[in-house]
């Protein structure tokens, strides 16, 4: 059963976490095809892989088991959760890890894993990437069903990713979700949005004010010389600040959270 | 041939080390299934390594080869070893990488690899894990025989990882062995030198005297606030000590090697 | 296809980038073999990440597909590419990462890729890896041919790296090129280059001039004791400096494009 598993975790790469959660799946399926998503998630901060995990699945094909463990209640009450959304399948800890691809679940789509006979014996109370996640996604891999692993439930810890609003009489007001490895700033001002503003592609009349800068939309980073700020709609469809082949986050100075407003050059929102 | 072949190296990720090794490996068996296990390894520390290794491979399937390169005296007189246990082999050189296990291994287990018609040619001075250990591993993964590869020895380089001992009179005295990715500090104090000092599952009446600080035993990381140490026994069956969703290492100011005692609670231990 | 894939980006392991590139890749070509080169090349420098390409590719099987990612014109004119070299492809963009393996191509083995239907729609302007570069390999491994990609072109981005010059009467001037994981400052100076100035294996009467110091050309690392900096022949069988499991760029406080002499030690390069 040729089914590709990928792992998201915050484990980095200095322990042998992330091969063990391999090594057991490869034990259980040997020919299941691993794929590392990213290891290098912020540790206790589930919303920051939330949002890695649901820009990234649908990169895959339809069937994908897709394993995330950004887990500070390992061990303790929170439950094991399996969600179904889009013909991919999503194995975490009920922290809000995976509460946007909850939301987007179909009926019956988010169940708690209870079959403690797919564990692998004995359960530690600190490595459940290795004990339950990684030994249940590799039994789905299988052919297992998700019905077997537990019963749909509908009280999963919720976890809203913030969205952008409207603001003035015709700006939009959001905020920063996440700073990629680039250092750009990621917004949650997404590429509809930006459309509902302008009927255009490139909403060339409108600036971006961050960090108490003006910063104009472009078509491509290259628009902008080198060590300028600017605004593109980035991979994730979202608008996204940079500095051409700099650190916007460091030199800008601003992280997650930080305040992003989209308005006409001419304005109320130019006025801020 | 499908054999899992796990790299364990300190060549991080911004060199093409890692990549070139599976080339070879690639190269050689089309088939392997290559897992890294870890390339963060501190440099030049085979100690650190060796407790990674014997604490993961036993989570890989039977048959599984284990490559592993912590190699300061590469191109000099230090051997490569193969070292068969549990039915895994491992290869690495002769610096105590391999020590743990060549202890564990069966009759003649351990061999000095010398059979130069397994080595890609021409063999750098400075990187064996590529000209020497990679493409030993793939012949392995073919079906070569370990006999085929070298006599046995028994005159490998030792290296002991230090033992918890009995402390006073209900104490146990160990050290930390290992500093995680999240900074927990493992130590040498085993599941079972626990149990030797209390009967029960969860010796509640005990502490952990770590950096002046006395620390109590918990059963998930959970169970003390967030930013307050614990101590757990983790996912490698040694007690942990953490800090709920913190940096135990950074926050108690303490590092490998440092002592560590459990003892009563109302003990003499306590009086340290 | 068993064909292999290697990826090399600057993408690092925070951000599911490489990932998203190898669900497309897998999405196309389930039996593609994914490596991972390197994903730590520095941001917005091809040329570092050039010297890692062509040191790695010739690891690899004949036929491998090589993709690599140090991409800051991403979404502006610069086009992408395709080079045949040494039954290798590479891909990438047309910066100077592909040059060196450009030069060394066959006739017509470079090609700017025009076939936007290999392409992954709709095409962002700031992740062509996961848009064109992936997609697009993961078609030449199914056997589409480079012919089906685009036209020859003889007008990519030239990118020479230095080379090592003669110097004085019996010396050589080079610089560094790249420093690796470990501190060592590898440099210019061939093998074939220390062929040409003395005819023994390992010219014992030459020593290196970096950073103020002489420095002795050994056999191996451990010939200089631990702490104290030396030169060997490294494996991309260039001269490196290194100092015995230290930190040679830290230590000797040099970087890239500083400059190496070596000479004989009784030469006039010695009174540098």
């Amino acid at each position: 059963m040729r089914r590709i598993v990928t792992l998201l975790t915050d484990f980095g790469l200095s322990d042998p976490f992330v091969g063990m959660m391999k090594g057991v799946i490869l034990g259980i399926n040997p020919h299941a095809v691993l794929v590392d998503l990213c290891h290098g998630s912020k540790a206790y901060e589930p919303s920051e892989a939330a949002f890695a995990l649901i820009t990234a699945y649908r990169f895959f094909p339809q069937g994908t088991i897709h394993v995330a463990v950004i887990d500070p209640g390992v061990g303790g009450p929170r439950r094991p959760l399996l969600v179904t959304c889009d013909g991919h399948l999503f194995i975490g800890p009920d922290n809000g890890l995976l509460a946007p691809l909850a939301e987007k679940a179909e009926s019956s789509g988010v169940r708690a894993i209870t079959a403690t006979r797919y564990f692998l014996h004995p359960v530690s109370v600190t490595f459940h990437g290795r004990d339950i996640f990684a030994p249940v996604a590799a039994h789905l891999s299988l052919g297992v069903e998700p019905a077997e692993l537990g019963e749909p439930i509908d009280d999963y810890v919720r976890l809203t990713l913030p969205r952008a609003a409207p603001f003035g009489t015709s700006g939009i007001k959001g905020e920063i979700l996440h700073i990629d490895r680039f250092g750009n700033l990621v917004t949650n001002v997404t590429r509809v949005d930006l459309k509902h503003l302008a009927a255009g592609d490139l909403p060339a009349e409108f600036l971006v004010h961050v960090a108490g800068l003006e910063v104009p939309i472009v078509a491509y980073y290259g628009q902008v010389a080198p060590g300028v700020p600017g605004a593109v709609i980035g991979s994730a469809d979202c608008l996204e600040i940079f500095v051409n082949q700099g650190d916007a986050s460091r030199l800008l100075g601003v992280g997650r959270g930080a305040e992003v407003v989209v308005g006409r050059k001419d304005g109320e929102e130019s006025r801020l």
